[in-house]
């Protein structure tokens, strides 16, 4: 009987959102989870938070989120911008080195003008973030939130605006829920290459009856998880694994019981 | 005052889905919509659909929908090959010209495979729709429903997917709804050119609660829908635009006033 590897297994700390960083800290250690990826309402102040994963032995592998850029006012923007920058000092007192960006829908019908100030607004806060060695991993979001959280919705278009930058800096996060329906999902894996900042791992079911909180766990639905996961892997990542399920019934479980189911998952459909 | 232009509005009978072909008929004369889409599951049988339609001076801008392609076993995929030349026959019954393919969902996780067999099953359709005068129109429907209807899921698929067979035969359907999210989209529609065989008007709400239900009247939500239609219609296309929305709320709604609704909605954000 073999060990099961856990190693690459980070739990995103919104598949536990009823409870406290503590206490999901503290399941990952009783489970031998050792990455956690956490999220910025969940961490004041950031210092505290810091200390509670580091004392416990655990690694941050992104902090989530940045983003959300576009707006119709200038100013608007610009707050939009020093939040992000606010964010990039959060990650970087977190050592978290990942800054996970869902780059926001547009403030009216006009996506080409919102895909734009989504790529100034890249372009304001990567020097910040190389000073503080914190990378930036755009996230391109299944096309169903293009309306409420992000016109960034195929992996090519994260792809391009990735290009624009360093890519010591600036990449991509490839999560199976938003990209798995994608034609051109192995063409643009292979293309990130070592942009592959993050890989987030969950389920699409069948039926899905809310667009925000019926993700599945990993084997319960349709998405042909090991074959995403061996794509990202040639193409160069071998970085943590976050598991991110947003799931009504997921968050009324037990902490310890949805943990454990987790990581169950995680071996029998991810791992291996 | 200018007469308003109706002329290439086209109710398709889903946004009435509780009414009888009949009712849905009479309400389009009175409405002045010269129009209508129709539904196989409500047309038993064809020829008395056709007669209806007909005496009403109404036309038929297309006939919804074959399809579904997909299946686990060769005998199934028949079966499926067999329905689709009964719908085939169906739309030259109803005059129809038109027949619009939602091609089906994976039976499994593969979805290379599906995609595979909606092209086979297309090349096994074509020769028939062709004798019988029928266009096939491949609607790419939205990746939110890559899972359970159908695993051609944006234009450039629909339109690589088409490009196999004679262009007077195999087309696309352009919806809105489908498509508008898409950073391709207009490159897509300019390419698509003569094939674009049918394009469909609906919108997109903010917040969305329904995966199926909840697509709005035109004006309502977020989708540049002018900026499509002009895109259209560069591209050539000057047929019928199916008003085709799946609504709860409309659902409910009065027939005569549903009808009313969908007439303002056209020609306040569609038409002009």
């Amino acid at each position: 009987m073999t060990t099961p590897d856990l190693s690459r297994l980070s739990l995103n700390q919104i598949t536990t959102e009823n409870y406290s960083l503590k206490e999901t800290v503290d399941a990952c250690v009783a489970e031998g989870i050792g990455w956690v990826a956490v999220w910025r309402h969940k961490i004041e102040p950031a210092a505290a938070a810091a200390a509670l994963i580091r004392d416990a032995g655990l690694r941050v592998s992104s902090l989530c989120r940045g983003g959300f850029f576009p707006a119709s006012t200038a100013s608007e923007r610009r707050l939009r911008v020093v939040d992000n920058l606010r964010a990039i000092d959060e990650a970087a007192a977190l050592g978290a080195e990942l800054l996970v960006l869902v780059c926001g829908p547009a403030p009216d019908r006009d996506l080409d003008a919102a895909r734009s100030m989504v790529a100034e607004g890249v372009g304001e806060i990567v020097d910040h973030a190389q000073q503080c060695g914190i990378r930036l991993g755009i996230e391109a979001l299944h096309p169903m939130y293009a309306a409420e959280r992000s016109v960034v919705v195929t992996l090519n278009q994260a792809n391009d605006l990735a290009a624009q930058f360093d890519a010591a800096h600036v990449g991509v996060v490839v999560d199976v829920y938003h990209v798995w329906w994608d034609p051109q999902v192995y063409i643009e894996i292979a293309r990130a290459g070592p942009r592959i900042f993050g890989f987030h791992v969950s389920d699409w079911l069948v039926p899905t009856t809310s667009l925000l909180m019926s993700r599945g766990k990993m084997g319960q639905g349709v998405i042909e998880i090991r074959r995403l996961r061996h794509a990202v892997e040639e193409a160069g990542y071998h970085g943590p694994i976050e598991v991110e399920i947003f799931n009504e019934e997921l968050w009324r479980t037990p902490l310890r019981e949805a943990v454990q189911q987790v990581r169950r998952s995680y071996l029998e459909s991810v791992e291996g």
